[in-house]
């Protein structure tokens, strides 16, 4: 039942040692963990988010996603909605565009009541050569990835202060040392800010997962999916599946002395200067 | 049912804020998830070990215990069996002995067959002003909480290389900075080198829960609880029921992907120069 | 003759610590460690920029120093340049607009050659609790201080790499969570793919240091600079000439094996729960 | 004159752009600047010790240094001082041995007063794959490069609070994830805590320097050289020289106000999956 339009798309680059270390793709929290629970999902209608609006849904919660093509959002909510039994809400938001934010949290609002999970997913990034970035791709980049998310947060925030109803935040942050920096750390700041609020933020940093979107975009010939393996200890990619037993236990109240913690999937390791010569990972790995 | 003898001792000190932050006590993963498997956790027999131990058996695993006090790990391992209906053993070992960590092992290979699950709790710490500080009991410091959770790791490292099976590693680490850091980085060492063995290496960083024998050690007379409290955006200590559920969670296939990565618990923050100067804390807080 | 405009204008709250590290003001570089070495520093007209400015010029370096205030930098401009007898030029220049910084680098290489020296020292930050931070007042600080910076690099880089010539940054960044990490991660991931064409990234994370502008925005009051410097181990603020020096080690060719690497001057730290509790210090600092 | 015995032993490994990057080889401070302090330095024998002695002596300072091997102590001490002028002296010590730091301390206070610089250099460390890694080799590297280095600190520091007198201590810490961690954040905590008596607690994190010492123990085949220089931006090793130089200013007044602090010299950086593939750097570089 908890099974996305999403496919693994192809793995047949994993290293040996994947065969140790299986994906569990099942739901791991109990039934009805969510429910009464309203959750507000950026970019859920594809990829990662809408791995994760499938479980929160079919854990009871109400779901609400938004992104900037509405028809991709609609289609995602209709199916997760007939697969799950449970509401899901779909809105046109471009996360770049504060008042646009603003007019997507009075929608929210209105038609499920506050938040009490909100999930900072949205996220567009592509790969360059530093010496060929525009100033304007640039500006791109951090308009969604760090404008965006705090431009939501910021929104929703207000709102929930004004209303004196707790909630949290889940952020999710792309590949690459940009974003990877910079949005954990103010969400540390938040979390010490806000937590008198009632409200918890803390940061998952997924490492690669094979989502169409993230890897057209980042890896579009797809060679270097195989490198990329090569550097993670598991020897293969997370899925989404994974990913959204991650976040979920995050989200639920198992999780509610975490605040302000940063999560990590599997990362890429300096896994020696030689796959082969091991003898020198140890000492000169985390140089 | 999932319920230890450790009491959450005392939370009169808890913040305002933790009213929104209620712990869910209850066992997180389905039942059975750790059916057919062995978990070996050393200082198996109070506080967190003993509420990881509780959990794991509950879920399905046979499990053993180790530590110094013979007396309390069999009580303990008694006392889990006869709740959960999973046997649990039992043998004396201080991890700061490389022959005796030898010999446990190969018992608890004898026992109870290669380990899939391996939690390194032990640790004793207590609290001093550095120039108090003698050179013995820095030694006696790093001898349980580096040197023992090292002689452990490797001394099953090699029976599992030899035995060609996977398995996972936990590592919990104490407060202070000493050990806060020196373990995990080995650990993500060990994921990069051993990962082809089908091991994964994990840490958590629980941030401060309430135990006899943490507390005793680092706050005897109960003055810092309130001061710790403040610095934790819940406003309130993790519970080793919260603990072991995050554990179980790293310990399961849920987290099969997962291999050299930190978890963290709540961290301390710094919450502001002065918690009613707010405006304060967003621009000094991370330096 | 090391001295410039800026004062350090009142100390009166240093701790009593502050006996034991006076500062030490004079310059420490051997007398023309910049001869014919052209320096490019945004910002150079005031406090900290005018301060790195003063010492790069003094030690025989050509300087030009932009930024909005055309009148201001001008001023400084000729002030140091009839204090050290070297050519100080002056531009206009806002560099969150990437076609002004287009010009005015394209006007620096007209007037002085390729820079060997880039100083990202523009900034602007203010003080605002998170919930009442409009979008807008975020957008400002992510546009000086992130895309300012970004687009000066850019464009210098580029330029440097069509003449294929050598130089290096050095960037400044400003307290709080926000551009205290993402710059330092993008830098670092630039000295790797530019380091091939010559170049060095390095960044200062200088801690608090009292200039006029950095605090009139961030402690209009002045009631925080105590507080600030109860967490400074030193007990005292760093002042410009002492950041001055380590700014032009950096710059200097002692300082060409260093590439990608982050200085720290003073942290804060959390200096023990209570500050007369010396004994808590030690096992809780890190947590 | 600021020349050792320590040859560059052979660095035709460099990568093409180290040509950008030659080394400054001469003193950076003004002559004198340590006269009447007093620098103690162990392992001040041989490689990096050897080097930041000659040059902390050629500029005033009155050195002890200490090691195991009262041979080459003597001779490097004879050697020194020689060449500058300025008294060297020599003390027999295994820093392992809390009794025999004991007594060194005592000499040297005896010889040549409370130290005014403490340089924790010693060290020693090998290589191995974890799973050849014996508990008797783990305890010996634990032995000198952790405990040994607590052991000069806290019976020095001890020693200094008693005179009332401040002083500074720098460490440097091996190639290796062990290390490389745990120290750093003892010192810092000892940073905040020591402050008060006018202590001054900072680290270098040199990267890779070529002396026998040390590429004898971690690259005794010369096999991985090569590998090393082309994860450093710079395309070569830093020199004995460039480090000393770096350790002199943070020993200086000049850096009077720097406490607490981690001085990074070139890092290993990630620099690509495929060197040529500059296009994946930008993204997946700091993952
Ligand atoms: N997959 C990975 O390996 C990986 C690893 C680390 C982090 N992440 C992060 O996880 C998140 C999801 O990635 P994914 O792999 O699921 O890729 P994805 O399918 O491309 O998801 C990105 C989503 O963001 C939405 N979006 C983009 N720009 C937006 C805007 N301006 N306003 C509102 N919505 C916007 C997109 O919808 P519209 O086009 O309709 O707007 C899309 O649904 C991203 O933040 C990504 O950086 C992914
Ligand atoms: N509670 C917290 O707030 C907190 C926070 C962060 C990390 N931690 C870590 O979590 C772990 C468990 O702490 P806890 O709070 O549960 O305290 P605890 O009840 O005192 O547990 C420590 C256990 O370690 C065992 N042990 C100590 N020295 C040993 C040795 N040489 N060989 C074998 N076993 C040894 C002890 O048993 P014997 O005396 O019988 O040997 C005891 O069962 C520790 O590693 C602690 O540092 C706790
Ligand atoms: N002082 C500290 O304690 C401290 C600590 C950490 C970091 N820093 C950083 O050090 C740098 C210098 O700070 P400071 O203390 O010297 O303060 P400052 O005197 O206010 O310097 C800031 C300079 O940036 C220029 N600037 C601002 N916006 C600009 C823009 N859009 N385009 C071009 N130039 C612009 C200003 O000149 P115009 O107004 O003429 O444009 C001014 O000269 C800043 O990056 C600051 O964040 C300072
Ligand atoms: N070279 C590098 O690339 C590099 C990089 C990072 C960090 N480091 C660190 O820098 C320091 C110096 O390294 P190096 O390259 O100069 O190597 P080195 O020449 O081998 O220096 C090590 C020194 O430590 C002394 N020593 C070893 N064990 C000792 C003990 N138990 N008690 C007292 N002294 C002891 C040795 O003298 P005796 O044999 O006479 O005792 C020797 O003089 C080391 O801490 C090293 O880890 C070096």
């Amino acid at each position: 039942f908890f099974s996305y339009g999403t496919k693994i798309l192809y793995q047949n680059t994993e290293a040996v040692q994947s065969k140790f270390f299986p994906p569990l793709q099942k739901a791991m929290l109990p039934p009805n963990s969510f429910q009464g629970k309203v959750a507000f999902i950026t970019g859920g209608g594809t990829g990662l988010g809408k791995g994760m609006t499938t479980l929160l849904s079919s854990l009871g919660a109400q779901c609400v996603i938004a992104s900037r093509k509405i028809d991709v959002v609609k289609v995602t909510a209709e199916q997760i909605s007939s697969q799950t039994g449970n509401k899901v809400h779909a809105i046109q938001c471009d996360v770049r565009d504060p008042e646009m934010v603003k007019n997507t949290v009075s929608e929210l609002i209105k038609i499920a009541g506050h938040p009490d999970i909100v999930i900072n997913n949205a996220a567009g990034n592509f790969i360059s050569p530093t010496e060929r970035l525009s100033p304007n791709a640039w500006k791109t980049i951090t308009d969604i990835v760090l404008n965006g998310t705090v431009f939501v947060t910021l929104e929703i925030g207000k709102q929930l202060i004004k209303a004196q109803k707790g909630m949290l935040f889940i952020l999710h942050i792309f590949i690459g040392p940009m974003c990877y920096f910079i949005v954990p750390q103010s969400l540390l700041s938040l979390a010490a800010e806000w937590g008198k609020y009632g409200m918890r933020f803390n940061v998952i940093q997924p490492g690669p997962i094979k989502t169409k979107g993230a890897f057209s975009r980042l890896d579009p010939t797809g060679e270097f999916e195989k490198e990329m393996i090569d550097r993670i200890p598991c020897g293969r990619l997370g899925t989404v599946e994974e990913l959204a037993n991650l976040a979920a236990f995050l989200c639920s109240d198992y999780a509610s002395w975490i605040n302000g913690a940063v999560t990590q999937g599997p990362k890429f390791l300096l896994s020696g200067l030689h796959p082969e010569k091991s003898k020198t990972k140890t000492n000169l790995d985390s140089q």
